[in-house]
């Protein structure tokens, strides 16, 4: 029992690729932290960033007790739904699974809840909060990512058994998995929340509530934009892989090719709504422009790694107005979440699912999940010509992610609210949740100035 | 067809290499953000992170549909002036050009206009800098790298044909391609808008004029560091290159010996500018030392790959007292550049470009340009004894980036100036960019205390 | 002469894994930067920003210059107490070292004077701190380094020759060479200065001093984590080393395990300073929980690399009540550490020293210093049946570090103090360090309502 030279050069290539991009994948937690304390108020802040903080700490663990083994485990009782063993790491690394394969899962699995977090912020109890991301990232979201991304998962495209429609849902790194979990969670916690307090007058009409601070907000943006670089690219797990029948191509390819296809698909839905924003509201606004290019980024998640670069292009400018669209329409409807991140993640990731189904390349999908093997065929985009089988099975992901996580974090946001325990009182609300919940403000000129209700509120 | 064993790790390996190095190039981009919306009034701080963030989409798209073309294509049409192959990257991957070559390349395109944004702060119309940012990173920079960087460049220092002056200009990361281009865009674009309303009182005596958050200054600044360490010692491209006739050698000691003096750069220019303005002007300056440190690193950027550590302090020491003289004279001048980004990138990088020519050993430019072949022999440093072949280079590649640079961005801005879209009028320059082109303050506490004069200039 | 096929590959992956390392452990001086900024008062701001630059650029020439000799230098008068040759990088490339070592350990080198800069906040005369800053960087860590990290250090677990205790003492990646050099360095500082002004009423009751920014405080963490990951599996120096007797083990395993580890330690210990502090002052504290985190990255930092994931658990568990106790105990004796610096990383290392004694495992300390070679058989964790050797040479680092540090920077300190140019004036504290010595306040709003001094203090 020896490991050969060829297997510890590769061994050693795969786990510098795969742990620095989750280093990359965890900088997105910081990145989700500074835009969100951004676009909340300044008495709100503390609190919001605290929650970022909790879901890497609560995750971590609850990912390393069972989250991992839900997604990941096989076993004796493995099925095609929920995992059965890993438990606490006990039996990795396997043969299948490495260490650094936990940590790169584990960076996905904690930037679940940061994205609901946006959407229920500003009103919402921190112990509640607690109960939710614990919930959120140890239960709900392995699950989905056991049905997709587990090879035993039944909507698995890379499954060694028969394949949903001949092939399965692409959602390469996680457009419905991770944003569109996130995004329906948040859909649910904002609608039995409520609007925030002064959010609509009372006609209904909207009211600006002005994040306190845009520095923040660019400096998450850039950074979750670097973090998507470890997300989009780091997600083919191995870089040493050779496609065959090429003179010069392999996974590295492919890892590059997701890297210029993540950026061309968020550069251009930021430029759309640059320009779309200013025909709208007679203004440059930075921070729709930050919003539209990580509404670029949701979408292209999912098809990344299976899109020519051009068909990147197509993605962000739909993935635009989706968001400008689904603002619009939110307003009117009364819907309030403070970080939109039910339209950002929940919309653009639904449209980066269908998008996928309509424009993967069968080339790239065949590097992409069998090795770049030539001899094999399957369905792919649509307009390409690749028949219904891949996007049938895109709109089935799109459906079921819907369905299961309306089905457990609705009546658990429901519960919470009949206990009275989810939302904060109005006077809480009204003062803060910073001074209310957790022990004063942000900002220590805040702190001391706390008659001055002009800054607070 | 297939690709070998050795092809597999040698690309696995370079892409792993050249990836990471361009995603810490790209974090340069959010450096430049903070560092230029903490340099600046509170009033304007939305506006100039805003043409941070357009630089980086809008400059993505151009350099992708024509950009790199212009730089590094070649086709039947080549020549040493401007490619005309691989637009919107058709042929892209090629035997010469990866998808990661082209992601390399992209983030050190955008960084351009982001230099030149400093220089135009605080006074320029949104639309006006669309324009520049626009035509100075899909024509006007690549054009120059092409020159200097494409092995079809009449300047370049690795081109297969004939070299000038038998050496070509050796500007390794580009002290001149990137930064002197920056630095005299924006010289221009400086004394054709004039300086800022208030800059100089009547008798024209410099009035300080200070940024509103020194904390994102050295925010931006750690960014900025920490991505050189992408922009530097990841311009070699390769790392999985052995040099001939050493025992242990290769791309690796050249890199790690890059980033090495590149730290020393930075370093010394840090502390020459910590006590020089210390004894200049009597404490000490945060601010200082980061634009200290930056010019150090500015400078070495162009020999960084060739020179020996110790050459490096003396990059760094020279660096600091350009950067303080010029700041001196420029204030004499009543020249206004809000970043200090025509002293720092233009005058710095210049410095970089003679300091190559004057210290560059011949070990060290065949390692970096004829992989260690040391039956090589080429023109060196004039002060090594290396003759003036290398020198001469540099010279020229100075004058014609200072001449090509004038010729075409100096009638850009002037026309925009002639055409009044150019700069602000006086009283959306008193009231702040943020509020009278972007809908709002960058701070909430700002939108709400709008009368309160005191916070806001 | 020749570079293999083999070497070469292997240095450079090699080279990858340690130098994109070194950029992480980098980030961490940023971190520092902004957890220190945000901790302050704003009058201080710039101050403490400063003396992190200066801490980079003044540690970057000291440790080129000898510090780095200090540590790893051998030569004709090696010995294991100091080292004796590459001072200014002569001799670099060695054999044994190469310029990306060096750059690694330069990262280290630049963080400990980072660590004491929080302990002597707010009060400290800028010159004290540079001659502080040479002096611990250039001398005093570099010696402990020596002592345990050189194989030629009379302490190390890798040492040629006989072994203290046929152990050596572990420190991975330094609780006890970084954290507990830089806590006791604080120590000291901090006793010597005394209090700053107000901090303790007359009657010794501590009066709150809240940082000024929160948001900093969080980036600062969430930068020092994701620099963690290369201070902690960065330590490995090689990736690519086959462990024997394996079938698909190397340091790829020992590395990606000791980013899990790494991760548990912090995310335990922020959950239990979350609930233990909620339990003990009724909020929920954000800036707790940060300095939780921090206090278990700081305890696994010795042990990561030989400790099971489940240990880490334990020892995260263990140093959020070291932290917490030690506060309490700090405010009880009136010591006043502004960063919570000694207790943090003081305390929290002293227990990462003891609790690689207690846990380590023998499988994995043969992993990390004898390449896995199983026919070694090594002292381990006391509790795991290993013996006393590990632990007693755990305790032995623990003394000497405290003994070294307190006798070079005690009488460090003292003498400053002795000589009056350590602590500011009352005036000059009371106005605040920026005003006072960096030509005005960190933020401009400050500058302008200079008299506002609700805002101030």
């Amino acid at each position: 029992m020896e490991v050969s030279w060829e297997e510890s050069v590769t061994y050693s290539i795969n786990t510098i690729y795969l742990l620095f991009s989750s280093y990359l994948v965890f900088v997105m937690q910081l990145g989700f932290a500074m835009l969100c304390a951004g676009s909340v108020r300044a008495k709100n802040a503390m609190n919001i960033m605290l929650t970022n903080v909790v879901d890497a700490v609560v995750g971590s663990i609850s990912y390393y007790l069972f989250g991992f083994a839900f997604a990941f485990g096989d076993g004796s009782n493995s099925n095609p739904f929920i995992g059965t063993e890993f438990f606490a790491l006990k039996g990795i690394p396997s043969g299948s699974y490495s260490y650094s394969f936990f940590l790169y899962q584990w960076a996905f699995a904690i930037a679940v809840a940061g994205i609901t977090s946006g959407s229920i912020a500003e009103r919402t109890q921190f112990s509640a909060y607690l109960i939710f991301s614990f919930f959120l990232t140890g239960f709900v979201y392995p699950i989905v990512a056991r049905w997709i991304w587990s090879s035993s998962g039944w909507l698995s495209p890379s499954s060694s058994g028969s394949l949903l429609f001949g092939s399965g849902a692409i959602d390469f790194a996680g457009s419905g998995v991770v944003h569109l979990v996130g995004g329906v969670a948040g859909l649910w916690g904002s609608l039995i929340e409520g609007p925030r307090v002064g959010r609509f007058d009372a006609f209904g009409k909207p009211v600006a509530m002005r994040g306190h601070n845009s520095t923040l907000v660019v400096l998450g943006t850039f950074l979750l934009w670097f973090g998507w670089f470890g997300f989009n690219p780091g997600s083919f797990d191995k870089i040493l892989v050779a496609y065959p029948n090429t003179s010069d191509q392999g996974n590295w390819t492919g890892v590059s090719r997701t890297a210029v296809t993540t950026t061309l698909a968020g550069s251009t839905a930021g430029i759309v709504t640059l320009f779309g924003r200013r025909i709208l509201v007679g203004h440059w606004d930075a921070l729709d422009v930050c919003n539209g290019v990580l509404g670029g980024f949701v979408a292209i998640t999912s098809g990344c790694s299976v899109v020519e670069p051009w068909a990147a292009i197509v993605c962000g400018f739909v993935a635009a107005w989706v968001l400008i669209g689904l603002n619009i329409l939110c307003l009117k409807l009364g819907f309030d979440d403070p970080l939109e991140a039910t339209q950002l993640h929940g919309g653009c990731g639904a449209w980066g699912l269908i998008f996928t189904g309509l424009f993967a390349k069968e080339e790239f999908i065949i590097q992409a999940y069998n090795s770049g093997d030539s001899s094999v065929s399957r369905p792919y985009g649509l307009l390409l010509g690749g028949g219904w089988g891949l996007v049938g099975a895109q709109v089935i992901e799109l459906l079921v992610i819907f369905g299961w996580v309306s089905i457990t974090m609705g009546p658990m946001f429901y519960t919470l609210h009949k206990l009275k325990i989810l939302r904060i009182s109005v006077e809480e609300e009204v003062a803060g949740l910073d001074i209310s919940s957790h022990g004063g403000y942000a900002y220590n000129a805040l702190q001391q100035e706390g008659n001055r209700t002009s800054i607070l509120r």
